[in-house]
């Protein structure tokens, strides 16, 4: 397996904090899409090829789990691969843990997969791989 | 200020941990630079445009205190800027705060300057400018 780029890192953060009005108005950043995870709001703000992903923590769930244990911080990092099933049978046969077994839909018509940061010394690790995309980033056509 | 990408996502970790070696197996990563830094050994692994860069905690230092307070973990997202004086300009202007208060030289010969985390809500971000390079991930020419 070789990934292709870093899809998205993400970063959790509590409801009312001040980390996208800052993003905004410092850094010029713009929230290119939403969408409402389990417990969480998701909110991806396009930087070059990549995405820097909020987590908002609304009710119970992973989001609000890591903001009781360890307060707002980064919480992921999400590469990108061609081949997710393929992907995810190299991991298997390697003997790899995974928190998804099997590829799961991701935002924007994604799929995705988890691996268990013991694989990587605590480093938690998303797998994507991407849809084709008309425009926006990563594309580059 | 607009940020034109993410440069790197940094993860702190032990000596010894398993993260280099399995990046390198399971994901297909390999180590394009190495610096040492202030009690900590930097590594530059592309992916992509962007960079992982892991911190290896050695001495004391600013990695050592983070992964005494919260264990291994990703550490901070850095941002490249085009024009990083200007940018650091316009953040005092706003009064923000800043770990850095000038520019000082980053790893391969770029240019940085970190923003104190309370500007986002916790969120640690460094910005980049980079030096013209005649390639490797981030070029695009």
């Amino acid at each position: 397996m070789r990934v292709t780029g870093i899809h998205h890192v993400a970063f959790a953060h509590e409801g009312g904090a001040a980390t996208l009005p800052a993003l905004t108005r410092l850094l010029g950043l713009e929230v290119a899409h939403v969408e409402e995870g389990d417990g969480f709001t998701e909110r991806m703000l396009p930087a070059g090829e990549c995405y820097l992903q909020l987590l908002e923590a609304g009710g119970p769930g992973v989001v609000r789990r890591f903001l009781d244990r360890r307060g707002p911080g980064l919480h992921h990092i999400a590469f990108t691969v061609p081949d997710l099933d393929g992907a995810l049978a190299e991991l298997r046969a390697e003997g790899v843990r995974l928190v998804d077994e099997a590829a799961r839909p991701g935002g924007m018509g994604t799929r995705i997969a988890f691996i268990h940061p013991s694989a990587f010394g605590g480093l938690l690790v998303e797998l994507v791989e991407e849809e084709p995309r008309a425009g926006g980033p990563g594309n580059g056509i």
